[in-house]
């Protein structure tokens, strides 16, 4: 394998396998020598935990445009001070949602549209996009089960959820479909060891 | 008067006078019955206070993009949550720098364009443009010495610091130039009072 260094991503909603996955990709590319380091947002920088305490956990209204800065200025401080220079370096940066899952998630709200989520985090990152987006693909309500087995029916509030993750997986489709050449859309209802051989055969392209 | 909102902003360098002139302002207003709100950044809300915290007191390396979107953070949640219901109440807002500050500082500063910081500064805001700007125009050394009396040289720190307030100086008249209409510049080296009428005369416009 080269020294190039690359930037891979994992997005899906939650459920979809993309912990797994990335272990087991990390794994692979640690026995074939290669620097791997696991970013993430938000909170993975010491300014990033700061930004992450005022999102998360204060209890006072956050303006939505307010929240999008903050989540763009984690991932400016992130991308500069963590992700670049690893690239730079030669390293392999993995990590679990970052832009697409902000343009997903925040557009699936219906108050900022994803055109300007995406140009906002472009503008944050001075247009770094990832050389690889492995996209877990999965039904919502079969991800909700993953994660909760024991529910098996939903109440009125749970639906309203279901309703956002759809919209959420149906924008993901959108984005991966807009940059075929970026994006591994998988069925994440696959075996983990054959969904991992699919990964493998497209980084291992990419590091040829 | 009628009771229609205003946004009024005043921008300067330090020692220009802003204060001064935005009391006086506030004074007159007051007694001809206005509801005048003063607004500031950074930190005019308490989610503006956290963001202040960490641009302003922390010590390690924030990335710029960082810092401008943290910046603009503070200016969505002060305008969403603070200027907007004011001026929607009808009431007058007056604030010491805003979006003109930010697009001549960070501008000045080298490392962001004029172009994008205002593009991201309204974005933030939803457009959010002042009725009127008073810019103070003022010598950047003439400033130093109001602020520091006893000072009669500059070592070659201040000399840089000096650069550095005259291109800020410059940013302020080219956007002045570029928006006459709202903007009023004045020469801040004229009396207090003078200044004071020349304000109230323009407000006095707007708001008849």
């Amino acid at each position: 394998m080269s020294a190039r260094g690359l930037f891979l991503t994992f997005e899906g909603g939650d459920g979809s396998g993309k912990t797994t996955q990335s272990a087991l990709l990390t794994e692979w590319l640690t026995q074939h020598e290669r620097t791997v380091l696991h970013a993430r947002e938000p909170g993975g920088t010491e300014l990033g935990l700061e930004v992450r305490e005022i999102v998360m956990h204060r209890r006072g209204f956050v303006a939505p445009r307010a929240e999008a800065l903050l989540y763009a200025a984690d991932r400016a401080q992130n991308v500069a001070t963590v992700v670049r220079p690893a690239l730079e370096r030669g390293d392999i940066v993995i990590q679990d949602r970052y832009l697409d899952s902000s343009v997903a998630y925040q557009g699936a709200g219906r108050i900022l549209s994803m055109a300007e989520v995406r140009e906002l985090s472009l503008w944050a990152t001075e247009g770094l996009l990832p050389d690889l987006t492995v996209l877990l693909d999965l039904d919502p309500a079969v991800g909700r089960t993953r994660l909760d087995a024991s529910r098996t029916r939903y109440d009125r509030l749970e639906a309203e959820q279901l309703d956002f993750h759809t919209r959420v997986r149906d924008a993901y489709l959108e984005l991966a479909a807009a940059e075929p050449e970026r994006f591994l859309v998988l069925d994440a209802t696959r075996p983990v060891d054959e969904l991992q051989q699919s990964i493998r055969g497209r980084v291992s392209d990419l590091l040829d």
